[in-house]
């Protein structure tokens, strides 16, 4: 056993550097209203508190408060939970609670990652495809833990995810391999002051593999909306109302693909026979819908995570801080020739 | 704030008993090989330590450990991540942290039950559609803390649910009410050694809105199927396969009307214009299916259980400790007249 939890938080710093919690919460945001010498001394303080166990006791002390945060922008959709299910699956043999922490919008994300260095309430956290900002990035130096980031990447932090180039190419190259000429994209937007990654690299896939096969690209062909439920829906609709629709389309996702497959459902227009469709995940429910995928394993991705995490925690090293894993195409009922 | 957090294990019980770590598991799991005298020294000894902080001190000291335990069998499918994403919305503002525990099968519960009571790491115990035994029982009872049941319900602990029996009713009604006579169902076998209520319930649902209509019961239409992603495309191929096929299905969930959405496709049967079809949940992907289904709210039920601790760990009461969520009936394109 390791010595008891100590649970430290902004009131505290606050109790011991004098001042008010709003101050505290004022330097820890990086917000105006505080003087430089009352900055300088909570910061400091912080810093102090931040190591009072150092990464050397730490390590000796494997365990010391048995638990990992989990950090995610949401839970509910299937990629997030399958993350978190191999976690878990890891976790808990090995004694290691999770902590799941979601962080839906700015806001949150502000509160959370304003709070978190001060929490000191885990031995890692694990990040799951969540795109960091800068001041994010620092905060989570500040835990002073191993932090892994599940489903991207992050400088310094070890990392396992898939290779979205590769997994777009592989469906793109699908459809032109079955002689598709007219191939669109139904792809998820990116927030602008979010550096999300999966859109830009699976566009960038889709356009080589239109490259490998001698295709021109035309942005017209490619329909970016905001993430919805029904996202997959609207894009078809979209692309069916074109002066001349595709022949083809790679959805961003399974679940996008799904959407896609009820607008066409809904026009009328049989699968494969008059438009091929394929997505990316293997969703559970993309067997169901007979649909053409490229698989990415997902649970596998938390399983890889929690183990780098354990073994950063436990003072050793991961082999390979980088782990990408393999994609694969799965041909099922949704991709035929033109 | 508490005092420090003090974690304790069954090698803390072990050391203070003079006893082996292997001798206190056997007590706590209630396995033979311990002499009567050790054992009633070791539980003894546990009671003591776990109420050291007595429910009145716990009561008083809101937010001893800042923390809420979440006890679900999975955490994939969209009903549990759904019901988190409630909790974790209520507990985030409110400052509280979810540990999340998937308890996944017979081996993994009864070690985690075992460990649960000498733990003391949480306020207050979530336990999500869990179907609870009663060592299982007696478990949280020892742990000392409020305990609250999302999407079920226990003797002596608040809960939240929906009305299965009325939920399942609805959506039979409704078919009865278009003139289907010959309708079946495709249920979820319940296992033997777990009492898990939804299977149970919703079929005697089925029964209902039979009798409601004066259709006699007929066992030959009911499918029973050990739980998987495709029992819905095997119970559909079962009922396709029989002399005489309904021209109505009811399905124990959205997730297995869209498998049997899946084997009516294949075996080119018109939906709904030859059968009809209808699920339970509400699922994301129903409305992208096109599914007739009877709609529970999910998130909800995280976000009552979850207020429901939280008002009960910081002393108060709930003004209804058994709160039932309605469901009600959404038309979409899988049902009309036989």
């Amino acid at each position: 056993m390791g010595p008891a939890t100590r649970r430290l938080t902004m009131a505290d710093v606050a109790t011991l550097a004098g001042v008010s919690k709003a101050t505290v919460s004022r330097v820890l945001n990086g917000e105006p209203g505080v003087s430089a010498e009352t900055r300088m001394r909570i910061k400091a303080l912080v810093d102090e508190l931040s190591y009072v166990v150092s990464p050397d006791a730490a390590r000796l002390s494997r365990g010391r408060t048995g638990r990992v945060a989990v950090v995610m922008p949401q839970t509910t959709t299937w990629f997030y939970a399958a993350v978190l299910a191999g976690v878990l699956s890891v976790l808990r043999p090995e004694g290691f609670d999770a902590l799941v922490y979601q962080v839906a919008d700015d806001t949150e994300s502000r509160r959370f990652f304003a709070d978190l260095p001060a929490k000191r309430q885990v031995d890692a956290a694990i990040v799951v495809a969540f795109p960091v900002s800068d001041y994010e990035r620092r905060q989570l130096d500040l835990l002073g833990v191993p932090v892994v980031i599940a489903g991207g990447a992050l400088p310094d932090h070890p990392h396992v995810r898939v290779d979205d180039v590769a997994a777009a190419r592989q469906a793109v190259t699908h459809l032109t391999l079955a002689g598709h000429e007219r191939i669109a994209m139904i792809n998820s937007a990116v927030p602008p002051d979010r550096p999300y990654a999966p859109p830009v690299d699976r566009l960038r896939g889709y356009r080589t593999a239109l490259d490998d096969a001698g295709l021109r690209y035309d942005a017209g062909l490619v329909v970016e909306l905001p993430w919805s439920a029904t996202m997959g829906a609207e894009g078809m609709d979209r692309l069916l109302s074109a002066d001349r629709p595709p022949t083809a389309v790679f959805a961003f996702s399974d679940e996008v693909a799904i959407g896609a497959l009820r607008s066409l459902r809904r026009a009328g227009i049989a699968v494969p026979r008059q438009l091929s469709l394929v997505g990316i995940d293997d969703h559970p429910l993309a067997e169901l819908s007979d649909l053409t995928t490229v698989r990415q394993p997902v649970e596998l991705q938390g399983v890889h995570a929690a183990r780098m995490a354990l073994a950063l925690l436990g003072g050793g090293s991961v082999a390979d801080a980088h782990v990408t894993i393999p994609t694969h195409l799965v041909i099922r009922g949704t991709t035929a020739a033109p």
